[in-house]
């Protein structure tokens, strides 16, 4: 049987990388962007350019989008010369963004009706886990439609789960974002907490890291944050979007979550400082803010 | 050289595990409580009964306390016929109970004017920990006395760390529990808002608790849940006493934590149900009456 090929939409710091690792396992490529500059290196590498969602789909026979927001994605997919112009009966198409799981819905019963079948299929693991194809992977739609790309999946991520139904992959990674956000306002807390208390944050979280409270987050973000790096890692703008969409799909099934709540305040306050190019942890910038501390850095 | 003869006041579900402990790692041992019922194991092991905690501090070279509160505390130190009545320069006083920092300061000038050194070394790790000997200790007061009593400490913990000045061992328990109550209610948070929203809980919490969520928490709690189990492990009304201690803090320091306030009401609405006495994962039950939702379990 000949390898699948595959048509990637959505070439942004996650995009990029993923799609140079499906092309890299061998499967014929083609590629489209907004801007035409972030395809070459795929180019070079051997992927094909395509003028439109609509003509890739045509010359694909696994569409796959990685775009901003949900209304990109509909826009991709729906929208004039999109996806949903080129596709044919049997094809497949799985969605890598992160949006709300009441857009993925749509486009599932929208391809759906051309006999066309979607897959939500959000990351987590950021730019170097999209780089060194180890994201994990949270997929929404029909359990047969993940196994036949499931192969190509395999090139981007080592940890795929089926969740459910379509919007499934959408649910999974927003409860992935509230534990997120809700590790990273209290490390801000509790290091500021103990600065301003008297102790040492250093020596605090020394201490309680490997305890009841141990963490990913508490491994690695202090040591940034001590160290004065506020890069990214996972931009705070984007923890900020996922949150928003945390809180209109709890506000959509009447949902209270009062700990989320105050998470998504907190990143918003950090983007209204103009700081959402930061990495998450620099929400502590917030903290700093409201106790009028800033953290010791070495 | 002599083994210090150690003096324990405070038998109960950590005080009683730690003294055992201690004296199977040959030390003579004197001991306190309030009901002298819980004292009768150790008794039969070969400690010895004190009438008070004075008389106990006149036959110890090292006192330690773990009892409720910082009242509690303060009382059996400073209180008619306490410790404070009973001590002689060169003695060293240890108080594993979770406590303000400030009464930790209060007891460490109080001692220090009779000549003695007092350290404040709460624990985190729960029963199991005091029961095996695994409990993390947080240290605060002088440094040269944590090293004079650190081998009384290395039969009840594992992981012994100076974390500064008197208090600061209080310090770091409370920064400690502001992460704890954070990924409790993140926890419930995200498996009522998954569920709610249509997706398995099961499922969503297989596929982030290996990810950048990842935490001892999601690790061990879920599958208790799950099975409709929410017996302590760690009291929620002693995670509802600890972000007091963090909350009256941050006030005396000039402080504001919105995530860690949220936490904490969230534990107090747990305790106003008569709940305090389930594990503090069974903050669970306030998220599943918000949303009129009741987590599956197996």
């Amino acid at each position: 049987m000949d390898k699948l090929r595959v048509g990637y939409i959505g070439l942004g710091a996650m995009g990029k990388p993923m799609a140079l690792n499906i092309l890299k396992a061998g499967f014929p490529l083609t590629v489209f962007n907004r801007t035409v500059e972030k395809a070459e290196e795929l180019l070079t590498a051997g992927a094909e350019w395509a003028d439109s969602p609509a003509d890739l789909a045509r010359r694909s026979d696994v569409v796959f989008t990685n775009v901003s927001n949900t209304a990109d994605v509909l826009s991709v997919v729906l929208g004039q010369s999109g996806v949903r112009e080129g596709v044919r009966p049997g094809m497949i198409f799985v969605d890598n963004s992160t949006i709300s799981p009441t857009g993925s819905r749509e486009i599932y019963e929208s391809l759906r009706a051309l006999g066309v079948s979607a897959l939500d299929a959000p990351v987590s693991g950021g730019e170097i886990g999209a780089q060194n194809g180890s994201l994990t992977i949270m997929v929404g739609g029909d359990a047969e439609s993940l196994e036949l790309v499931r192969p190509i999946l395999n090139a981007v991520g080592k940890k795929i789960t089926h969740i459910g139904g379509a919007g499934a992959g959408q649910i999974a990674k927003a409860a992935n974002q509230i534990m997120v956000a809700a590790q990273m306002v209290a490390e801000a807390e509790l290091m500021i907490f103990a600065q301003k208390a008297g102790a040492d944050p250093v020596k605090v979280i020394e201490a309680i890291k490997g305890g009841a409270a141990q963490c990913w987050t508490l491994d690695v973000k202090p040591q940034r944050l001590f160290a004065g790096n506020r890069t990214p890692g996972f931009k705070a703008s984007l923890q900020a979007k996922d949150l928003a969409i945390v809180m209109e799909t709890a506000r959509q099934n009447l949902m209270s979550l009062p700990g989320t709540a105050v998470s998504a305040q907190l990143f918003n306050a950090l983007c209204a400082m103009g700081e959402g190019d930061l990495d998450n942890s620099a929400v502590i910038r917030v903290i700093e803010l409201l106790n009028n501390e800033a953290l010791q850095t070495a």
